[in-house]
């Protein structure tokens, strides 16, 4: 199977390095760490071993690579304005089309820059970091879930989800990933937002804060009543829940903390933006959503 | 009439300075300004004049200064947990009291320290700067509003708008002081506060952006509603208003935010803190306002 994995950062150079593993043709669309992935390959470390792939088809243009059976965005959405530039030298009648990116609305862009293709999303949940030049270290295996999109008949995701499964990555195929994307919400809006809007601090400032942890659980639950207007049930007692998991992190930089911090673009519109648009459509009414927003979209211009 | 000023920052050196002028016993309480205001006295510059009082009283102690007729209190608010332990000395039976400080609950705190004496709140609308020791300039004349709290008859408040009024200062007795003070909350709540939270910005950055300037609406329409819940009519036409005039300052930066900016401690409590908890407890809903203070709160401890 030929893929093309769009954007070699993290997540990208791990899921590619893992397909190409078992066999199949591998191309990474790359800029800065081209170089050193010609000449050295990409080298995988994970918690059960270390491994380098070399050679690895890496290239900086779309147009080298051709039209292909699989195409994976592993972009930055704050990149997502790139796609139908970027995209279309890889796209032929039957290829399929994966986003393993953060949040809302990469999916829905390329299901309507590719109507005629099938559009898989799915969700991370693993800890990775792109630790050199074409080096990822992962952390924790993690898993994955996959999920169609719009007309994209389940059939599809099962098929990657077992082409991931046979990369020896833990997959499960979700029927309803948009539910899996609301539920990654209920943290990554109060707990991203937050540690940024407070002026770059760590989850445990939010959860040792009574005033701001009133404020997470009040974002978890406008996330929550917004799933609701959209369509989708989650149990509040999942707020409960991801506060628990929150306080053994302790000293905690959510990733786009880090972005922040480092004057890298954070992803506001996949997190915060696309989120409050779709509940505020169906609506849902999200007053501290928005002020968290409208102060981000602020605080991450610069 | 003795007078102590406690407090000598712009506010305490301007209003002190107008009534030794026209021939009061006025005291100051200094720290950092003390060994300049004996030395050479304190410099009042105005649009329309310069002038030096010299000698002053100035003093580093409240019990030096003994038991005065009026007793102005002109700290930052951020300073209130020490007026129980600095008031004593200059407070007798006969002592009224005065509070010209930002926001809510000076007023309610010098009334339940001293519930025996009349106190009085008073609302500055100026420009004033403490430019070097000892020296305020005054860059727009502006006006004071005061007015009775609790049980002080309103007679007080008439007493000492006359005394403003002979010292050269435009000074209105408001019978409601209360709304004026929720009036300023108006303004003050959103734009002092989201120039904090979004970065330390001026307050075009609020303007220009169509969601903060929403935000600022939002906020003022909560603060209203909180007004309301508490008893008070502010007609929602006064948004626009405020807006209005905000967009000709431009670049400008509140007060609040040049103490954030400088690392110096915000009057959190009385801007924020207190409008919420007072319309909270009226069961007002303000989820952008809760917001806003559990943000500020965090950014302005360090």
């Amino acid at each position: 199977m030929k893929i093309a994995i769009v954007g070699s950062g993290a997540i990208g150079l791990y899921y590619g390095a893992r397909l190409q593993r078992i066999g199949e043709q591998v191309h990474f669309l790359m800029r800065g760490d081209l170089q050193t992935a010609q000449q050295s390959g990409v080298r995988v470390l994970t918690p059960e071993e270390d491994f380098t792939l070399h050679p690895v088809k890496a290239h900086d243009s779309t147009q080298d690579i051709g039209i292909c059976d699989l195409v994976i965005v592993a972009l930055k959405a704050t990149s997502n304005t790139l796609l139908g530039e970027l995209l279309p030298p890889l796209i032929g009648e039957g290829t399929s089309i994966l986003t393993l990116q953060n949040g809302l609305g990469s999916d829905r862009s390329l299901a309507e820059l590719f109507p005629e293709n099938k559009v898989c999303s799915g969700l991370c949940f693993v800890c990775l970091n792109r630790i050199a030049p074409a080096v990822v270290q992962n952390f924790m295996l993690g898993s994955v879930s996959i999920g169609p999109y719009g007309e994209t008949p389940l059939a599809e995701a099962e098929k990657l989800t077992s082409l991931f499964t046979s990369a020896g990555v833990k997959t499960r195929c979700e029927k309803d990933l948009q539910l899996v994307q609301w539920k990654k919400l209920v943290w990554n809006v109060p707990f991203n937002g937050l540690t940024i809007a407070a002026g770059g601090v760590t989850t445990d400032a939010i959860v040792n804060s009574p005033e701001l942890l009133a404020e997470a659980r009040g974002l978890m639950e406008e996330v929550i009543a917004g799933a609701a207007a959209i369509g989708m049930t989650i149990d509040r007692s999942f707020i409960d829940r991801q506060i628990q998991q929150t306080i053994p992190m302790q000293a905690y930089k959510p990733s786009s903390v880090i972005d922040f911090l480092e004057g890298r673009r954070v992803e506001v519109e996949a997190i915060w933006g696309e989120p409050l648009r779709q509940a505020k459509a169906a609506d849902a009414s999200m007053p501290k959503l928005e002020m968290l927003y409208a102060l981000l979209k602020q605080l991450c211009s610069k």
